[in-house]
């Protein structure tokens, strides 16, 4: 079987790069004719895979790609997830090549989608070709790729309910998360939610000259700042009343398993060129970015952002807000907290307003599981080190979903590095890792289908 | 007199409807070439009101027009100061008509200059060529109309300092101000100063995923809306060390005449869209944008602010900040006391670059000076009632240079209103005002030239 993917490696980085190619980005509404040619892209690579069919199907946002190979129904049937769509690439200022034409540097392939998640759920279709082609595929396989997963999934529940009986299966395998380091596998047995929300704040019905009002009538951006800043008391813990009610804290043994990974704090901060890190009193960076809950603010803007210098009181103010979530907080009762309290400590001096962007549920894996054990069997094959089980920061709504209304629990098993800069300028995924990804799917069929007889 | 200027009113209007025209703004250098056609159309006016000369003068930055009338040198010199240069006028879609197309309603001129200063000034380009016209001229005339007033005059110094002696004058007469109402006539005895900076809180060292890395490392933008929310206590004083040092509290007899001013607070709401005020404890809102200094953000961003969610950690956040300031605050001090506590309060976990933008001194004038007996009486005479000393919140950093540089007090006999909407959309002019001003410059010099004698 590797025989296969060194005989057609060429060909399976070129297929990738081409997909990277198509300016996939769901968030934002000029991208739209270039979603569809990602799906269409999809849909095409599916089919010479050798599956038996893939198909395109419109939802209310983005089309939803789905293609399946079935060899035995009574063989066990494992479903992947993915997603086409990208982040949007800006600040382009900050690429050093262009983030949508995809250039190979340091065996290192640089473009937005590039690990996130073009790259790992193309690892999927081409494993999917090499265990047809070499007479090795063990499971039956479904694979459905969304293209709304950087801006909530917000139409994939509706397909998913319409769609439970082409869905059905086993376990669903999804490779949109990191290992520790190449040489130390790992497999994210959590996720964090998410709530987002935008919020504004208006002052006076117009831009004032804040020499003659100044002083005397509410600044929106000072205003916006004082209350984002009371979000979080001098220890970062979040003020917002309720917001820690259903977190439970970890036992004594689950943290020392979580801080037992490595991690080097000097590299770290060198890594992130900063002089010190920063977070939530009582808490390891590892587990601030994984089993705590955060409030960060994704952007803001407001009055005069350009050039040279303009004495304005500005009419209003801006914030993108995004909080990630832990087992048990759910995103619509943490997103009502938030608009309840955003409302509540607003001035009578200025009006706001809080939109709901998007959110997801938070998601917890047993370790114990046949899913997880023939991931870590194949983790342990092809990297020669058993993958250790860790706990990941980010959010993908979908497998909350998934447990939901297929009544199945997922594996992330993914193949990317921090290094990765997933929504970041200069996003890359490792050639190792593509590869590795590659010839670690095939071996986890092979475990499931052993495990499950 | 009245005469004349009734018989070339419509002219007079075109005339400045033709400068309004011209985007000339200082701040952005994408309208350098609109600057140097608004300085040739101002120097072009002056020669036609009559003048003996009028010539541009290269700075630096923006040109200075200077033109003058020396009918007797035994008899006094006025020094006419002014500025041709305007705010930039985003957000543009806030506007009812295009900034730069001037269009008259209900008796009102709308565009971005049309009372700042463009409108304001022109009265007296308009008088001056009436007082020739009908050989009513008393004094010697000089006129200054510079380029850069909205981005603090900073190369004017050199040119006031390069031409003692061709601004040689005995007062200095400035309309660049407003009135109560227009049957409330006002003079400006003070006005704020001013110090303007730009900040830039940097945390890691390229965007971030908010999953991966939220809740361990800095966000900027918290941060940032931190260190602004610490500047102001919970009654709204500036917390800024040494801020206040040089303070001097108004006298009981001084405030008093100050709010005895004709104010309706609920007409200043109503006008505002607001539901109620705001500012710091223990001072009138007359009081507060007039002689209390201030802290005010008048832009912000960082992040993500384009459409839809970005679940990002940014790098950086930048925001614009200016403090009004008030007698006996230096805009250096303050600069330097500013910039010294933000980086003393910046954490470990960001870097922070305070870069100042410009600032001017704040400014007094006595009521007991024969200029001010002057423009009091001009106003009694054309308005038919004697007008209220007023001191204005806003700033004009070059008064205070003229004290220093030229020795000589400045009268801020402005003609303009609260509702023009200085600095905003939709600012706008009376064509009462306009003609009003025209009207009352010629009485100032008749009165001036009788007091000097």
């Amino acid at each position: 079987m590797n025989t296969y993917i060194e005989q057609n490696k060429d060909r399976f980085l070129n297929e990738l790069l081409e997909l990277l190619r198509i300016p996939s980005v769901s968030a934002d509404s000029k991208f739209k004719g270039d979603m569809i040619a990602a799906a269409e892209y999809v849909k095409k690579s599916i089919l010479q895979a050798g599956a038996d069919k893939a198909e395109i199907y419109e939802t209310a946002g983005h089309p939803v790609v789905y293609g399946e190979k079935i060899i035995d129904p009574s063989l066990p049937t494992v479903l992947i997830y993915g997603h086409y769509d990208v982040q949007p690439a800006d600040p382009y200022d900050l690429w050093d090549s262009p983030p949508f034409e995809p250039v190979i540097k340091n065996e290192r392939i640089y473009a937005r989608g590039a690990c996130d998640d073009k790259g790992q759920f193309y690892m999927h279709i081409k494993a999917l070709e090499t265990m047809i082609a070499t007479g090795s595929l063990t499971c039956n396989v479904k694979m459905m790729i969304e293209g709304e997963e950087e801006i909530g999934s917000d139409n994939l529940e509706t397909f998913v309910k319409a769609h439970r009986d082409l869905l059905k299966c086993d376990t669903i395998l999804i490779s949109d998360t990191s290992i520790i380091a190449n040489d130390v596998p790992s497999i994210e047995t959590g996720l964090r939610g998410l709530t987002y929300v935008e919020v504004e704040v208006v002052g006076a019905n117009r831009d004032l000259h804040s020499g003659v009002y100044g002083g005397g009538v509410a600044n929106p951006i000072n205003i916006l700042c004082e209350m984002i800043a009371s979000m979080k008391d001098e220890n970062g813990h979040i003020t917002i009343p309720g917001f820690y009610d259903k977190v439970v804290d970890l036992s004594e043994e689950e943290r020392n398993a979580l801080n037992s990974a490595p991690f080097d704090l000097d590299e770290y901060k060198r890594d992130l060129g900063i002089d010190d890190i920063t977070g939530e009193k009582g808490y390891t960076t590892i587990e601030r970015t994984s089993v705590r809950p955060t409030l960060d603010v994704n952007g803001i803007w407001g009055g005069y952002i350009g050039e040279g210098a303009k004495t304005v009181l500005p009419s209003k103010a801006n914030a993108k807000i995004s909080m990630r979530l832990v087992p048990h907080q759910t995103d619509k009762e943490i997103c009502e907290l938030f608009s309840r309290h955003f409302e509540s400590i607003a001035p009578a001096s200025v009006k706001v307003k809080v939109t709901p962007h998007h959110g997801g549920l938070p998601y917890v894996t047993p370790t114990d599981s046949v899913e997880y054990r023939a991931a870590e069997l194949a983790m342990e094959e092809s990297f020669g080190k058993k993958p250790i089980p860790t706990r990941g920061g980010g959010s993908i709504p979908i497998v909350a979903l998934f447990e939901q209304e297929l009544g199945r629990k997922s594996i992330l098993m993914g193949f990317g590095l921090d290094i990765d800069s997933l929504h970041s300028p200069n996003e890359s995924y490792g050639l190792f890792n593509y590869y590795k990804g590659i010839e670690t799917i095939p071996l986890f069929f092979k475990h499931y289908a052993e495990l499950k007889k």
